[in-house]
């Protein structure tokens, strides 16, 4: 069988065509950093700057109707909530930012599919991951949003946030000055970090139109049929699986629950990190789109060597064999176990790992920064070295 | 013919959905105010307090498709980024905020249907219309935003934006103090003004989906097969026009160009208005969803009466002429001429007219505000009464 990536599905996991069309822009105080930086518009204090990020659970809304349909369930789009305030919040920890936050969402949907009481518990998953965050230091303050009807746009639900925060410029952690002769903590996706409430997939937010498709049984194609785009035709849900198998290599865990496993924050641990201030972090990196990939968008004359990956977590290890993703492919588009990588020197690595462990939250040394002529990354994964480029 | 309504084609002009959904979130600081307003989390400052608004251009999307799929125009993108903007902006400007501003977007795809050169007008229309507001005092910071592949979740394109300000609180315009015995003035959504490069048709970006599927005619349901919900079958694209149609009792201007008019922003109107001072502004409507009936989810005890509208310009006439919409319909849906109003004593009216006829919109005063037992509307229009009750 041929081996199918994301292009095939219509995803492009390194985002070529919306980099070149935002090229113009300005960029911002921080050019090299995680996020897009502005100097502080708000309240016109230079010593101060403005982030607003957007981002949304993708395709993981899909996975959502499916297990509802399957199961009555309605708890499964709290945690959409969660999903999408967290690709917001980990980006903007990449950067140091966890002050307050002013978080929006926006969703457009299609009335007859996500009706009333799905939105209902949506908007309580916001508030539950709030409250639940206050806990640790974060104050999330959520302002409403829009929910559009669109169904002649949307066949199920777009379900997107945006977050607004402001930080002293001088905590900015800027990932263009990583240099060589670093290590690179890498902390667990997977796991039941002591914030959760149950065991984590890892799975995070990302990839799902890959992992859907490779893993799902056509069945799902009428259960379905407004959960996928029908250009795709046989290449839509050619899996075997279905959301109620049991997950194998994990207990006690379906396929549906690890897929719609709540995207796991990082604040609590970078909270204290940052707090604390012990440890110089030279860069932070949350593996959405890119996957294992992504630190490579960053740094200059610099090779990433990643040589110590966590053994994969049994989602993704199921994506990997079951389904027809090459390693080249997975080290593109999923965490493959490690969804948050903590670049410091490596005297402060154990440290960094104790903290992580404090909280429940697997981490180790995954790899190490070399000089090189350009920017490129070598990954040890499935019995060979992949090396990849800028 | 039955007279169709918005929610035969799956949308609610007033979302009580929605509504039910958010009604257990705080309020804010200004529950009655048009915008909900949180405290300064940003800065710390009692004396400011935090705006944060989504919004976006709705199905708009799919009538920019259509007329570049017959034209070939990629123009028509750019404009959609201002109707996006300006939805978000002109709900703030009800508050009275014009101070510096974040924007950011989120843009939720099907790749293979809004291509990299339709999203690089998209974005490159930000630009424009930040820099050209940038002439009347307003300070548009583009953060960038998030575009996702979503073949599996959307037909075409759902384009949002998100924006971020703080003001002064004792700034605020709260139209919870709306009382008995004021004038509203309205304020033209259709001419040309003079920070504007084209005849507006005074559209908006509202009522979307009404207008097109009355409007155009079922030979679209081939070119746009991707632009309506099959589910919708006969109720789609029903009318009798193509978007190369001259617009009737309009001089060369099709029903295409109508369709795309960018949504006009009041923000030099109001930024000049807000900064004289002169006057006292007790509330301000943004008619979006809820057409001419949106004032009446604020106030107490009061009894809007509106007994003068605009003349419908000629979009509106061919919706209300050709189209099966009621004229209670259309009031609940569309601006009908006037999509900003600006409610202040009456000795202040002919100030707040000359301001904006300044700027080259017309304005009058469409209505006053009585004393009532609880909230109510009365719309003189197609000759008749209409009562509206909150």
């Amino acid at each position: 069988m041929p081996k199918v990536t994301y292009k095939d599905l219509g995803v492009s996991p390194d985002k070529p065509e919306v980099e070149a069309a935002i090229s113009g822009l300005n960029k911002g105080l921080f050019p090299n950093a995680f996020c897009h930086i502005t100097p502080d518009i708000l309240a016109s204090d230079t010593n101060y700057c403005n982030l607003m990020h957007a981002d949304g659970v993708g395709t993981k809304s899909t996975i959502a109707l499916l297990m509802h349909r399957e199961t009555g369930r309605l708890d499964v789009f709290e945690s959409l909530a969660q999903d999408s305030v967290v690709m917001n919040m980990d980006d903007l920890l990449c950067v140091g930012a966890v002050g307050p936050m002013l978080v929006s969402n926006t969703v457009g949907r299609n009335a007859k599919v996500f009706d009333r009481s799905m939105l209902r518990h949506l908007i309580k998953g916001y508030n539950i991951f709030g409250n639940k965050l206050t806990e640790y230091g974060a104050s999330l303050q959520f302002c409403g949003g829009e929910t559009a009807d669109l169904g002649d746009v949307v066949r199920s639900v777009v379900i997107d946030s945006t977050v607004t925060t402001r930080m002293e410029r001088n905590k900015v952690i800027d990932a263009g000055s990583i240099r060589a002769g670093l290590v690179i903590v890498g902390l667990a996706s997977f796991g039941k970090a002591t914030y959760e409430v149950s065991e984590n997939s890892g799975i995070g937010t990302n990839g799902f139109t890959l992992v859907r498709h490779e893993l799902l049984s056509p069945e799902y194609r009428e259960l379905g049929s407004d959960c996928f785009d029908p250009d795709l035709e046989m290449r839509a849900f050619t899996g075997r699986y279905h959301l109620s198998d049991i997950l194998p290599n994990a207990l006690d865990t379906t396929i549906g629950d690890a897929l719609l496993s709540p995207t796991r924050t990082y604040y609590p641990i970078v909270k204290r990190l940052l707090d604390e201030g012990k440890v110089k972090i030279f860069a932070m990196f949350h593996n959405t789109g890119g996957g294992v990939t992504k630190c490579l968008k960053f740094g200059r004359n610099i090779r990433y060597v990643k040589d110590n990956l966590f053994d994969m977590p049994p989602i993704f290890r199921l994506v990997c064999d079951a389904g027809g993703v090459s390693p080249r492919e997975a080290l593109r588009v999923l965490n493959l176990g490690q969804r948050f990588e903590i670049v410091c020197n490596p005297c402060d690595a154990e440290y960094v790992i104790e903290i992580s462990e404090l909280f429940g939250v697997a981490a180790k040394i995954i790899g190490h920064t070399e000089v090189a002529e350009n920017a490129e990354l070598s990954v040890e994964f499935a019995g060979e070295t992949h090396r990849f480029f800028r």
